[in-house]
């Protein structure tokens, strides 16, 4: 038996988020149904896959990981081939590797970074439009920065926690936030061990609240500590954001430098 | 009266091209077709436009220039938001200008730039599928350069010209082509007083071809002064096609410091 782990990088535009579902006996498009799919049309066997945590619906991902169990001996590079080959053209297998036996993609995940962009200028752009969020306003950018400061941390997340959830433990360890701009893009970088549902794009509507100046300098910090959703902003839209990398033990992605 | 002149960004990939058309009756998704569609919405009559011309289904444009009349006094800004608010995500309004009644953007058109974008490199990434020719074998840039070269300047480019249309006058004036690279993208950027049908693309699939190593240096001059487009590559997809900038007495675009 082999234990392989997958690299994804996919544009979640056209698909009902990461997760594998039946909806009243409807197989809605998923990432990880379709290469499910695949693997099996391969392996000519169910495979489950393991991911290292869902996107939603409109959620893209550059180092999507995951992994699966397989007694077959085909090779990596064909099984690549054939995969890239199999999937369509939003969905593609960037890396993989095989992993000891005990590896799963989910639990041995030790952080997930992702970034949320925003396109911040009067006219939205036709070429980019399903990957940003655009706001036409103009944005204090200072302030949105040494608001994120507040995040920074160990913390219950419960005010940022999408509304239905809120009866599961909320503490995340808060690694970074950072924030960088190229030409009116903004890019809003996180880091923490793990996210909450709805976590960055709730913590990216509260900040835009602010730098639109609807929300008040002091604003992230009160909402924080008031562990009340209803206290923070609305929920930034799916399409700005994207699964960066997932670390785990070896580092980032698969880092096949150590293979 | 007055005549309008609009910039347009739009996506072609869901598109049968700009030219409005009616095929056994029935009106295929064209850029024309909706924007004069929406035009026809706020005016509440039926509008003519011009544009500077025609680009084929999935080529995209990040300044197509039209113009149309109309006896309205609308205001340019309110008219832009209308036509933005009305028209879809992928076709977009840059900048409206009026000009004098005589302009029109097919027959005043001094040059077109268009740009060829290429992703050579083995994987190809989600993000650009729309935008890009993927090539995953390598090619020898230093020959592309100086093969293209060879075509600047006024030429007969019947050889570079679509199979069916070779009856047509084919003498245009090449001013520059000009290739840069960025990280694993090559864009080859065409300017000229006018293009055949087809010309980009044909010259493109035959510099590839050398570039690859299937056609020998001195293929471009060759294959030029043969006027054959047998002896030419094939024609290169259009989703890596994008119509620039047309140039007018005025300058590039609608040249709006000009106003």
């Amino acid at each position: 038996m082999k234990n392989i782990c997958l690299e994804i990088e996919y544009d979640g535009t056209n698909y009902q988020g990461w997760q594998a579902q039946k909806i009243k006996g409807i197989e809605p498009a998923t990432i990880q149904g379709f290469i499910e799919k695949v693997l099996a049309k391969i392996f000519q066997q169910k495979i489950k896959l393991i991911g290292s945590g869902r996107t939603d619906s409109g959620v893209h991902a550059c180092g999507q990981i995951a992994n699966f169990k397989t007694s077959s001996n085909i090779s990596l590079q064909k099984l690549k081939t054939a995969l890239n080959c199999l999937l369509p053209e939003d969905i593609k297998i960037k890396e993989l590797k095989q992993t000891s036996l005990d590896f799963n993609a989910r639990y041995a995940a030790k952080s997930k970074i992702y970034r949320y962009t925003i396109l911040n200028q009067l006219r939205n752009f036709v070429f980019t439009r399903n990957y940003v969020w655009h706001i036409p306003q103009p944005l204090d950018l200072k302030l949105i920065k040494s608001e994120a400061k507040e995040l920074v941390g160990e913390h219950n997340f419960k005010a940022f926690q999408a509304a239905d959830k809120i009866l599961k433990p909320a503490v995340r360890f808060l690694q970074r936030i950072e924030i960088s701009a190229q030409d009116n893009f903004l890019f809003i970088d996180f880091e923490a061990n793990g996210f909450l549902y709805h976590m960055v794009r709730n913590i990216v509507g509260t900040l835009v609240e602010v730098g639109r100046g609807k929300l008040a300098k002091g604003s992230l910090k009160t909402i924080l500590q008031s562990l009340d959703r209803t206290k923070a902003g609305p929920t930034a839209p799916a399409k700005g954001l994207c699964l960066l990398k997932v670390k785990y033990d070896w580092g980032a992605g698969l880092d096949l430098t150590t293979r």
